[in-house]
């Protein structure tokens, strides 16, 4: 099967917005065995979104629009894909009543000026929006499918998870079966020499992709078959095999994300962990904080982003600051010390760093991070030298940060 | 002048690659009056490439090309665009001396297998790439100049400034100015309706886009002229209209952020903020210390994600706790009135609420959420009852914090 996304919007193309919701929607795609030939980026213009329609419905089974779907008078995709179909706009009462009860839910009334969100081309099959006024919506033209959603990422991925990715599986001649193993610790060509050398996926015709992403890989396994239980089992083969390998390096399956992994291990053995944060500011915190349930292993962190918080909060001594700098072993050493003493916590990280793009002297350039992570008893210690920006480079920190603690609260 | 864009790679269907070199181009195009029309990506595969290529010179009179020119064998953009132009593929001594050099330089040989880097179609006028192996390639068209460059994305940005950029910039014919208000507090439709009410931007021909965000929506005005002064003029005058009458709800302008404009605020007033955070678990504070400099108006925060630490760390009464709850006015006012105590700060905000899935009662649901900001003399909170998800709950409760920060300093 063969897919075509549509990106409509003018922001999209002066380039103020970059285009998130295309790549997940053709991760996702071809997640599950269908083929994104092509992806258009247009105007919100009625010429052009009837041309590109013209051309990728010719070509594709599906067809997937973001974007476009606002109450404003610049937002026209669902005119539009009205006249392509050449069908005329009817009121549709379900939708005013979801929009007069979402409207009420944050205090506002439905005005007249929201009717125009009512109107729909008369074969649309509505896809519900709980989270915002625009409805995703469906329609059969020819042989093709269309769905439209909205240009909102939470939105279209809430619409595109709950609506269109079961009518994708379902509309499948095969079964696909599916898992990520997410590692860290050997780069993207090392684990495909080691995989093809043993030869491992082949027999089961199992396919390999290889994601690279901040601070590791992941690698996703597809199984297809027409029978169900042959492709789990092939999955299921394939999987303990690349494990039986990859072992030391796998944190997570899945959507598993490190620090999940990691608060599942502090549950596990009933540690509580805190965190001293400077150049990562808060970024660490946050993600173990992402998902719900941290409280059972997360008692919270200093973020001391200047010298006197280092202090004043972490006990760091003022002549460790004076002789060795904040970016150093031994000012990481004491954080992390100040840390486990001041704090209701078992374990910590502490991290200090220049993040960039300023503050780089000759000894220590933008990119060098020290982290200590350990217990009262024991601590280790991490020098990282980063090259990248300073987006990157704290991401890489916090990543480094958390697989440090994660392997040294599995092996005590 | 009209511009398409073609980017080129499978690995952007398949959504591995976010296409940021798009978005780059987009923005540098607009900068200087040329309208992009459509961007297309597309596969690496001759019949696409050859199709696009018919469709988007007969539209625009540039064609920019990225990604396809790499030295393995999926990678056939050159040869296509000799294939598409009726070229045969000649030898090109120059490239092959660069080449040299450049191989030189890491440490390499030119080898036999290099030498396929070294043909191209005809015409080509080669654009230089100091910091890769394949250059950039200019080639007319009938009408119509093609570009082409690589993908790697620093090394289309080298090739672009250097050898692009100046071109496009003496062929342009329209002058385009543009600035984004950024607004927080009135939704989309509002604004829309106040703005055409007022007859705003219509005297001018201005074109005016509203961009929704999480916590604020962002109005893009652009005015095309063939006199630049003209289209500044207009410009300016509608934008000060639209500031007289909006002006309590714009926090930013262009690409600045809310914690950047809370930042130039503080600095301003010689003012230094801390926070105390509790459910947005280091979110406030990763937000604020993502652009360098922040340590000049930022000490740091408490991030308080068990109770004990709002007892141990910010001095909250176990009284408090029992009696009013984590998430009441009461604990959110203690957490500041400790922060502002504890940490070298002279204004702060502390938080404390429901993110989410869990942890609702009937009395407090999901998305409670209270905030306090001030200084020593003076408190101010506010209650948030959201309706989104976890993550959302959270981005908005931090825009919502730093918004209240930032009036509460604007105002004092």
């Amino acid at each position: 099967m063969k897919a075509s996304i549509i990106a409509i919007g003018t922001e999209l193309l002066i380039g103020q917005t970059i285009d998130t919701n295309s790549a997940y929607l053709g991760e996702q795609l071809t997640g599950i065995g269908i083929d994104v030939i092509e992806r258009y980026t247009i105007k919100d213009q009625k010429e052009d979104i009837l041309r590109t329609l013209t051309q990728a419905t010719e070509k594709s089974d599906w067809v997937l629009i973001t974007g476009g779907l606002g109450p404003t008078k610049d937002d026209i995709t669902k005119e539009t894909i009205g006249v392509f179909l050449g069908e005329k706009m009817i009121f549709n009462n379900d939708v005013k009543a979801s929009l007069t009860a979402f409207y009420k839910s944050k205090g506002y009334s439905f005005l007249p000026i929201h009717e125009q969100q009512c109107y729909f081309p008369e074969s649309t099959m509505i896809l519900t929006n709980e989270l915002g006024t625009a409805p995703g919506m469906l329609f059969n033209y020819k042989k093709t499918k269309i769905i439209s959603m909205p240009g909102v990422p939470y939105e279209m991925k809430h619409i595109f998870k709950q609506s269109v990715y079961p009518l994708l599986v379902e509309s499948s001649d095969e079964h696909i079966e599916q898992v990520t193993l997410r590692t860290s610790g050997m780069g993207e060509s090392k684990i495909a020499t080691l995989l093809e050398e043993l030869n491992i996926a082949m027999e089961n015709d199992i396919e390999l992709a290889y994601l690279p992403e901040i601070g590791g890989v992941k690698l996703r396994l597809t199984a297809k078959h027409s029978n169900a239980t042959i492709a789990k089992e092939q999955l299921n083969q394939t999987r303990a095999e690349i494990e039986s390998i990859l072992k030391p390096y796998i944190y997570g399956i899945n959507t598993q994300s490190l620090s999940e992994s990691l608060g599942n291990i502090l549950d596990a053995k009933g540690l509580m962990m805190g965190t001293a944060e400077s150049c990562t500011g808060g970024k660490v915190a946050s993600l173990i904080t992402e998902k719900a349930g941290a409280s059972s292993f997360y008692s919270g962190s200093i973020i001391a982003y200047t010298n006197a918080m280092k202090v004043a909060h972490l006990g760091v001594q003022k002549e460790t600051l004076d002789k060795f700098g904040a970016v150093s072993e031994q000012t990481v050493t004491e954080m992390l010390n100040g840390l486990l003493e001041k704090l209701p916590c078992d374990v910590g990280i502490a991290i200090s760093g220049i993040a960039g793009p300023g503050g780089g002297t000759p000894e220590k350039p933008v990119g060098t991070v020290w982290i200590a992570c350990g217990n009262e008893k024991e601590t280790i210690t991490k020098q990282l030298n980063l090259k990248k920006n300073r987006i990157l480079n704290i991401q890489y920190t916090c990543f480094s940060a958390l697989n440090l603690l994660r392997k040294f609260v599995l092996s005590h």
